[in-house]
């Protein structure tokens, strides 16, 4: 979503940043999942940004989305076309003020930059796990995210803040380590997908196994399923989009045409871009992960795992203070699933507050410069940063 | 969607209905397409329920949608499954009742159910069209069934009806043929896709020609591109349900498990239910009829084809009564367009009523059991009736 960002607007970047890694669950040892399964050793890549000061007391973790990565803000070499992906957010006197904040962001397991996903070699067989990596869910991510903070001595989160997939690890982060969590910003997510979300998803990995280059998940010495995944993308795409948004950025003009070609082929600008988007998606991202990471978040569902059913049961193990985003175009996550969210804090005496953007740029607004999101997420971070 | 219809509401059949055909651009005769292009022969198969009266005044026209074909209504076979699509609708006594009126229904050109489309050999090669089949448009569907029409010796509709691709032919004849045309009922349709609307079309059909078995359209003599076309079909069933259809319908329950399998394949209800229509769906559909029709749909702009981008200009040249409806939870073709078509037509101080009906399941529900609708019909016909 690049284009929408106004580099104006962005401040001053963080600078030159450093991709991290940190092994741990080396053999014998192994990360146990949910599923029952384990692996190891298991890396996760990172990268911090602002200082960690003495008392360790302002860390804020970002935890990103589905084909996110650890690389959130400022430039691994100045010659870098782009910053990291949440650079209008991250940075000296940004949203997430990196003078006063050691904001730390790792890539989740499962994903393809860095951290061990099914792209990584299986060091029993020498060869790329493929699909013989076992599935994992949005708790297992967190539980790698907690071995990061050990390894960095860290046992106190002043925040954590991330939204769709990254707001759903936030969640979880909160009912499993409530001691660890001071308070938490879930943005543009949900307790659990919706019958409509785990559609989208079913549909895009179908789009992936459907092509014969996926080859039951074992083609990383072959070609790569890509046409498969560009599909994947493009449902996705359409899903963080809204009505409105693609009436107002495409409408119906037709790309480099003055009338219909009567052909097959892109000749809505629409069409052109989802295709340049599902094109630009293959060149990053791995479809076994696309795979497993949609996977996870469909298997996400808070009241189930932790309260029986009963989410103002699973939000009782929680401590921290609340502040929930949605956004009113967001259609993928609609508001009254962050309203339920919000009502099962509530009832558990909860300190949290609720706000509803007007924005008409769909799910995906969370990554867009806002102004609103800014200032609220710096006046809740002040807030729980002189109270502590 | 035959699952959600209560056969006890369907009342009585129209009972043993006949699939006909007519042939028409015979060489050295062609019909002209709106592309430039032409083919021919035509043939067209239709099937008419009810009798024509001595006047030949009591013509109902019905226009299907996407995936539908001619055989609306009864059966074909004592021994049939299931009856016509749209049989909760059309027979003795129902919405459009075959004791007063003689409805037709003929298979739109492009499609796959006995009317001319790209599965159909070309005389000239001896071989399916595949994609040398030309591009249509909705206006090319309607002439065809103009000159059914004509081979009928009809020179008045007392009223057409469509839902969804349907609704765009019911509009389209009210501007092509305004003096046949005496009412018209325009279902959950549009007067142009929206840019969502395309994408969603898009990504569907960019699926199918993944498919290797596409093979640039030309696969009548191998293997089908059947994996694509269902994922085709999966994209297009979610745009046609709700957010709250899905979650009332499915929710988060599992099939035929308790715990989830932390395995990749369908395991969701929302899942099967979605990899089911995929299925059933290339049985009976052609895949380039998908590709053939769609772009029709998305090609479709009353506004910019006949009132040079007016919308209000384009009606100005209707004469006919209408019945606007469009459903609440319709996200494909909000209610929104409709309304703007319904403004659109009383500038031009049309007779128009419009209707938007309060229904949990999107865009599918102009094809579901309602007694609202059932209603509606019956008073409008029976009002155009008694003027005419």
């Amino acid at each position: 979503m690049s284009e929408y960002i106004d580099q104006d607007q962005a401040g001053v970047s963080v600078g030159i940043v450093e991709k991290c890694f940190f092994t741990f669950a080396a053999p014998p040892d192994r990360l146990k999942l949910e599923s029952g399964a384990s692996i190891g050793p298991v890396t996760i890549a990172y990268e911090t940004c602002g200082t960690l000061n003495p008392e360790k007391s302002n860390v804020i973790l970002v935890l990103h989305a589905l084909s996110g990565d650890s690389h959130m803000a400022g430039y691994y070499d100045p010659k870098d076309a782009k910053p990291g992906w949440w650079d209008i957010m991250v940075g000296p006197g940004k949203g997430i003020d990196t003078d006063k904040y050691f904001v730390i962001c790792s890539n989740i397991i499962g994903s393809c930059a860095g951290s061990t996903g099914p792209a990584s070699i299986n060091p029993e067989t020498n060869k790329a796990y493929g699909t013989s990596f076992p599935l994992i869910t949005i708790g297992d991510m967190v539980e790698a995210q907690k071995a990061l903070m050990d390894y960095l001595g860290i046992s106190t989160l002043l925040s954590l803040i991330g939204g769709s997939v990254g707001g759903m690890q936030v969640l979880e982060w909160c009912v499993r380590y409530p001691d660890m969590v001071t308070s938490a910003i879930p943005l543009a997510t949900t307790t659990r997908h919706s019958a409509l979300a785990i559609a989208f998803n079913e549909v895009a990995r179908q789009a992936i196994m459907a092509d014969p280059n996926w080859n039951q998940g074992h083609y990383y010495s072959g070609k790569k399923p890509d046409m498969g995944l560009a599909i994947a993308r493009m449902i996705g795409h359409i899903t963080y989009l809204s009505d409105e948004s693609m009436r107002l950025k495409f409408g119906r003009k037709l790309q480099n045409r003055s009338a219909l070609s009567f052909e097959f082929g892109a000749e809505f600008q629409v069409e052109s871009y989802l295709q340049h988007q599902g094109n630009k998606f293959i060149e990053r991202f791995d479809a076994n992960s696309f795979l497993y990471i949609t996977k996870a978040a469909d298997y996400f569902d808070l009241a189930v795992q932790y309260g029986s059913g009963s989410l103002v049961k699973a939000f009782s193990l929680c401590k921290s203070k609340f502040l929930v985003v949605s956004y009113t175009s967001d259609w993928l996550y609609p508001t009254y699933q962050s309203k339920e969210m919000v009502k099962a804090m509530k009832k558990n005496n909860l300190d949290v507050s609720f706000c509803e953007i007007d924005a008409q740029w769909g799910h995906d607004a969370f990554l867009l410069p806002s102004n609103r999101l800014d200032n609220l997420i710096k006046g809740f971070l002040r807030g729980v940063s002189d109270e502590t």
